[in-house]
């Protein structure tokens, strides 16, 4: 079926039988794509249905749509016309992950941060009412996005500006069974609709071959289905449903009657991550974002990594100060969390997809003699810039950001590489940024956040990287570790770029190598003496050069009148697209043999 | 009786008749105090009989409250001791407009951006709990700050945590009216419960001495006040209201109930800006923030300024070009868009204190071929940084960002300075970023943003300046303007730091003036000329130096080998306290006498 599929008009030709079938059949290319290349694997096996019903009913040549995330969708990328390159998905030069406008005329906004969806498409709607013409737009949010205060904001917008817009809720209940839980908590008095009862006959049905953890996780959900009408309605956008997000035939009636209707509607709809592979049903979480897998065996998690060993760590500082609360936003497996969450829980909280409120929050609790550590990743932390600035900074309160995923992260490409968290910032008065170039410095970094009086910034990768012969020794305010004395050059290299300066020790006996820890304050000791003693001097850093580690460098010693030229290796004013890791470093040309070639140089002029 | 108040014991003794005479007094030292220092006045006015009521209640040595933007705080500041300290309001060195933990144990969050009161409020009742204490943290928040996404980020985690919390909307309709529409489109089916129709006789009853359209604006207000307890109770959040907020006794009644509750409560308060001065309930927006003025006249407006500079040449542009739309974030008056938004109201839309939102609708209007223009001032611009970055500058979409505010502000202290604006945006990859030194620039940087395929910034400061003799002639990217050719030494100013820049020309015939309108993409051609011919160079920003335009004038210097120090005049990494400019430039040493000094100690090296 999938193969007969040329065009937009094809699917429309489709009966509800055949849709049923096609949507089965994308459903395994998915699945078998994904056990191979990687990917996000439950969030679009959730939708695949409803984006077979979508096309039944639109025709994405004139109307629009917005995945918010966009990690649910490939079955829509599969459909316009990009099934022949999914093997290069998430891949150097392959197609993306997300929706990507350069990519194809089929996709509307880059997507890949939260949240944003809805009032993204309205400015479709709003101006396609200023230009007199007639289409549909239609937002597509999950219920983990939903709970982001720009989608509230974007609710509220779009239900004052009154257009013609669809939001489609698509409910997994994932979000807001651990989040949106001031939703689900005044469910006594509910009326229960007959329509309500028929869906609950209608899953329980189609549930009966699952396990009894699946259905009861089903049926807790359906206490949750009933009660956010009234709030979307509250914000005047006419709610309809829950419906089946797994019956063609429904969704297609449904989206009919709701093409006639004018105004804002939103569309509730129930799906189930991972829908059609039992694993990733049973999982959803270890499902949703994958390497590649054996479609047979169940996926074994990588614990070995950065963010499990700072989790682990943080729980064990727990066990001797109960001051120490842990705060995330829907990341708390990513960010490993799961074992202080697990012996912690009443110090643990995961606010939901909001690192706005994480951070006042957190504000609120180190203004209350607590000691909260924030842990989200550099890119998602962006969220919060104004609240860390103003809430945490000018206050000088004792927050601890434990910034994950800090440089890049290879295959989600452009929207999650991050590589702005120094340069966001640097420039905040009262911040300290340290940055553990291996797992057995965060601990000390730990402990020195824990006792600071200021906020304080930890950045750590994605991945593992073990140095048992160079780990910190002790961590002093402003104080860099000096790895190899050398004559004439030196190296500062923070954080992970600490992996690719320790390859010179080898090669370069006369190199001074510098482990740079302390992005702010710098070490302004060791920098007046290679300054007296005019080294050359070359930075490295996993970030944009502006407002960089490299910036702050050459702000300090322009400051003392040093004269030569400092080498700054960065991110040159760019953004980073997908590809392996390595691969981008190569493009991006920040490699041993580029700092080699440079050290080549510089001896040549000495 | 204000005068025999000297603690909260005081006010404790008082009965309700001596309350509303206590509040009158306070209105009355308000009013006159604010007359002369110049302040928030309408707020602050609208809150006193409430904040009477809670001192009644609440018991600030161990109860706390967060006050949302901080506006309001007033009666509050003169009630914990601070009357007499009044006539230094707002002044260098004075007491602040807004709520500061550093100047008194009553002040519990330092509060200027809007919308984090409940989730800053939620953490001090989490770490009440974690703590095993008792007493009551209450948020005061007003329902133009109740719009922003975060105010329901803290809702939603308030109703999920579930802990003791009072949330208290303050509620005086001027937000609901003009931007929480969607709240008030469905009003057809709201049975009128026998509580709300005595509230409405009482209203009545009270404002029967108005002016018709005082009243008027009432009665349609009264037609949202039933409605939002949906939406809060949805959120699990116990909603009761609304009340009147002048009535002392149903407040001190209301709130004693309250006190005995478990669990989160939503007290919805219906208050009148400007409450207790006809003018500035019959003028509530006219009489928000004032400077000095006369108690018996009506202000007049001031509009000669950037600001409706700015506003009046975006509505001649807009007069040939319909694709224009206008976009701002509850600000409507201060970014001077009032002549827009009369002319073209279908191009204009205030979204409330949604900047998050305003900025991804605008990218969904560029990419629908509209060409929205964000005016927002620059401070409350970072609550947009990330949407900014992703969705605009990621995009590399033509949404021009009309930063208003931008350098120094004065009075209303630290939390408002826009000086990081220049330090949050040039790191973004594709935007370019402009800075007008005088009125007179306005008409070209907008039209060369207009014509621009990218995202571009314009800053531009408070208040006003005209410069008819060195108006900019033309506008080209990266082109810098020479004001006076010089030998040796060159002065790059930005924006307004021309008019410290200018007075140079008359002193020294030999130093080249440069009115560095871009300052992202710099002019490298001037640079590299200035380089060549070993120019001593100084650059002057009303920005942080970390990331603002020295930090890049550095790095390209650094770049191409230049190997003189570089004089960077800025904000050297510190937040800025309250006072007035003028002031403020001195104690930072941003002034002509610095510049000059500067300039001789380089003479006599050269």
């Amino acid at each position: 079926m999938l193969d007969k599929i040329n065009n937009q008009t094809d699917i429309k030709k489709l009966n509800i039988d055949e849709l049923n079938e096609l949507s089965k059949e994308i459903k395994a290319f998915i699945l078998e794509s994904v056990s191979k290349t990687g990917g996000h694997l439950a969030s679009n096996l959730g939708v695949t249905d409803l984006t077979v019903a979508l096309f039944k009913v639109f025709d994405f040549n004139k109307d629009k749509i917005i995945f918010d995330v966009g990690h649910q969708s490939y079955a829509y990328k599969i459909l316009t016309g990009r099934k022949n390159e999914f093997n290069t998905l998430r891949k150097l030069n392959g197609i993306s992950g997300f929706p990507k406008i350069e990519e194809s005329k089929y996709d509307f906004f880059n997507t890949g941060h939260s949240s944003n969806s809805i009032s993204a498409a309205l400015g479709y709607a709003i101006s396609r009412d200023l230009n007199h013409e007639k289409y549909n737009v239609i937002a597509l949010i999950g219920d983990g996005s939903m709970t982001g205060g720009e989608a509230f904001e974007g609710l509220n917008n779009l239900g004052h500006l009154n257009t013609t817009m669809l939001v489609i809720l698509n409910d997994n209940g994932e979000s807001i069974s651990s989040s949106v839980g001031g939703l689900a908590k005044k469910l006594n008095n509910i009326r229960i609709n007959q329509k309500y009862i028929n869906f609950k006959k209608d899953l329980k049905k189609k549930y009966k071959s699952k396990t009894i953890f699946t259905l009861r996780k089903i049926k807790n959900h359906i206490k949750n289905i009933i009660i956010p009408n009234k709030m979307f309605e509250s914000f005047g956008v006419k709610y309809i449903g829950p419906i089946n997000g797994h019956n063609i035939a429904e969704l297609v009636s449904t989206l009919n009657k709701i093409k006639k209707i004018d105004g804002p509607v939103l569309l509730h709809v129930i799906t189930e991550k991972g829908n059609g592979y039992e694993f990733a049903t049973k999982y959803p979480n270890l499902y949703h974002g994958v390497s590649s897998f054996n479609i047979n065996e169940k996926i074994q998690k990588n614990t070995n990594d950065f963010s499990n060993y700072v989790g682990h760590e943080l729980s064990e500082l727990r066990s001797n100060n109960d001051r120490i609360v842990a705060i995330t936003a829907a990341m708390k497996d990513g960010v490993g969390l799961n074992e202080f969450a697990t012996k912690y829980p009443k110090s643990f909280f995961d606010v939901g997809i909001c690192e706005e409120h994480a951070v006042s929050f957190a504000a609120g609790l180190a203004l209350n003699k607590y000691k909260p550590f924030v842990c989200i990743y550099s890119t998602f932390l962006e969220r919060a810039y104004d609240q860390i600035l103003i809430d945490v900074c000018m206050q000088k309160l004792n927050v601890i950001f434990l910034i994950d995923r800090a440089g890049l992260v290879g295959e989600d490409g452009e929207t999650h590489q991050g590589i702005f968290d120094l340069s966001y910032l640097t420039h905040m008065p009262n911040i300290e940024i340290i940055a553990p170039k291996c797992v057995e410095d965060i601990k000390l970094c730990l402990n020195y956040a824990l006792n600071a009086s200021n906020p304080v910034a930890i950045r750590y990768p994605k991945g593992f990287y073990s140095s048992k012969e160079y780990a910190l020794k002790t961590l002093k305010t402003g104080k860099w570790s000096i790895i190899q004395k050398g004559k004439k050059i030196a190296i500062l290299a923070t954080g992970k770029m600490f992996e690719i300066a320790i390859n010179l020790i080898n090669e370069f006996k006369d190199i001074e190598i510098i482990d740079a820890t302390f992005i702010k304050p710098l070490d302004y000791e060791t920098l007046d003496r290679l300054a007296s003693k005019n080294y050359k001097i070359i930075t490295l850093e996993d970030n944009q050069i502006i407002g960089g580690f490299g910036s702050l460098v050459l702000l300090y010693l322009n400051k003392i009148g040093y004269k030569e030229k400092i080498e700054i290796i960065g991110y040159n004013d760019t953004f980073i697209k997908q590809g392996k890791i390595s691969e981008l470093y190569n493009k991006e040309n920040i490699t041993y043999e580029n700092l080699k070639e440079i050290i080549l140089k510089l001896k040549n002029v000495i």
